[in-house]
């Protein structure tokens, strides 16, 4: 109740009723602008008692108030969530986040690296679409901080992933405190980080005889391995934790086609809560959501404490993921 | 065979080991670099004989080589291909795109524009995500280009959107051309324009008596309209165009289940022609594309040709959409 209220740029653009890049303008005596425009925002900073602290004084005056965001992500799946939280992190302080898709081409990343530091931007934050691929971007010698996000990153950089393991083992610990015991894990291929750790988390809870099936990331691997469990006669898991949502998608539709009911006699978990899938199966999917505008959000912070000079230590982060409950395990909510 | 090869700045680059946005000054005499570096692509250039003609000269010499993309399309569904294109119509010409999303804030909407006219980009584009409502952005006065791409936009600009009527109407026509005679419609909202437009050439060649059935842009809404076309138990459809992929996937999941057969009884053709859905349903949906790179790579030339002062008629251009064709109509390929 007694906190007091912070006032920020964004008050006082609204007050003034000019754009956030217009106000930190106007109070730092650069730009372009009437002296009645400088004077009204001023007046709307007065009238709020605004006092921007010096750091972030020192960032307005010293930078371009733009982030380069650079991606090969094409699809925007995994780029979009990131991007907002970068966004939202910062919009409130005027500071805009431009985005380039270098398509996991060198050349085009050399373009627009090179167009972002013509600019003057002031970081760079690489975001990408798995953890073990680094982006073709050479940042030998830049000049202004970076962060990574959801990619490859030297181990002396900012670096940002969701934590794959953590996030896994809340799946299936969720799975096994429903009473499920015989539990299998349907993943992507092999050679991808995030399926090796999702696995370790998961033979650490179902025990390390708990079969895991590899293959790609598709419904139709969903229906395929459905198959083969159940192909023998023999044993049938009773909870099927699934390394993404549309493996999981196939799995549910599979599973009800054999008349195996979902959640009745086997639970479902998958991973990547992609609205557009797990909304839309049938029953709706219980799946890991990696929390990408957190991510996002966090990468915002970091860049913007670098690029005012404070001290940032380096090294990876993983950011905790999240079980969102729908009703394919039975047992939750919604 | 004797069509003579164009030699692009990104083969001088490319010859000179240097990146586009180097040889792009390095032959205008502009930009930091050392001599050595300036000489080497000089006579990369004129080793392959580059020529670059007089409005690509001036443009290099004049413009920053950055063109702004506003989107509101937090998802990226529609934003991304465009985005897609417009790089690719840009890239070998050494200008980069960089993209903000405003998240259909005015606010936000005012401090990205404003910052990239701070960073002098040559031209924006606006891209939205549907074609009846404008992203909330004020263009008054700009002094540099604008192209419009799938987005309302003042009937005096530039704009680009995809020719719903005419994709619509070829996908009624394959389903007609296959032998079907009882067509419904199965589409989205109808205060959608898109909606609307694909209803109208759905009646042109289904007839004004055939069923148009309005909904949300849902699979859960394909399979109430199934169960609503065959509730009464009267004469049931042979063919159902659906307004989006995710409609006719549910649509093609309900006809299944009520032991239907697709394509053997109905054919079923969707719209979007997005992957993760139409390739993931069974079978494979039959679906229109919109083009939506190809009109982004016209966006990329049209602002291109404006920022050099070529003449550009304002108004709206339709783009041509074309049919994919997979299994869920019968009579085509794969």
């Amino acid at each position: 109740m007694s906190e007091p209220v912070r006032i920020r740029l964004s008050d006082v653009a609204a007050e003034a009723g000019v754009s956030l890049a217009t106000a930190s303008k106007a109070l730092n005596g650069t730009g372009r602008m009437t002296d009645q425009t400088r004077d009204r925002v001023k007046q709307a900073a007065d009238r709020l008692g605004f006092r921007p602290n010096a750091m972030a004084r020192a960032l307005i005056r010293q930078r371009s108030m733009t982030v380069g965001l650079l991606t090969n992500d094409s699809y925007g799946r995994f780029t979009m969530p990131v991007m907002a939280g970068v966004a939202a992190a910062l919009v409130d302080e005027g500071i805009s986040v431009f985005m380039c898709n270098i398509e996991d081409d060198a050349q085009a990343g050399r373009l627009h690296l090179d167009a972002m530091l013509d600019k003057q931007v002031d970081g760079i934050i690489l975001t990408g679409k798995r953890i073990d691929t680094a982006l073709p971007v050479d940042l030998e010698g830049l000049s202004i901080p970076v962060v990574h996000v959801f990619t490859k990153a030297p181990p002396d950089t900012v670096s940002l992933v969701s934590d794959d393991a953590q996030g896994a083992g809340e799946a299936v610990r969720w799975i096994a405190g429903l009473g499920r015991q015989r539990l299998a894990h349907v993943t992507g291929p092999a050679d991808f980080a995030s399926v090796a750790e999702r696995a370790r988390a998961f033979a650490e809870v179902a025990g390390p005889d708990a079969p895991v099936l590899h293959g790609p990331w598709s419904e139709a691997w969903g229906h395929e391995a459905v198959d083969r469990l159940w192909r023998g006669g023999g044993t049938v898991p009773d909870g099927i934790f699934c390394g993404n949502d549309q493996i999981a998608r196939g799995v549910i539709d599979a599973l009800r086609e054999r008349g195996v009911d979902v959640p009745g006699d086997v639970s479902v978990v998958g991973f990547d809560n992609w609205d557009i899938v797990a909304a839309a199966t049938r029953p709706p999917l219980t799946s890991v959501d990696m929390n990408l505008k957190a991510l996002g959000r966090e990468a915002g912070r970091l860049i913007r404490a670098l690029a005012e000079g404070q001290p940032v230590a380096p090294g990876l982060r993983r950011m905790p993921c999240r079980l969102v409950v729908r009703r394919s395990c039975g047992g939750g909510e919604t």
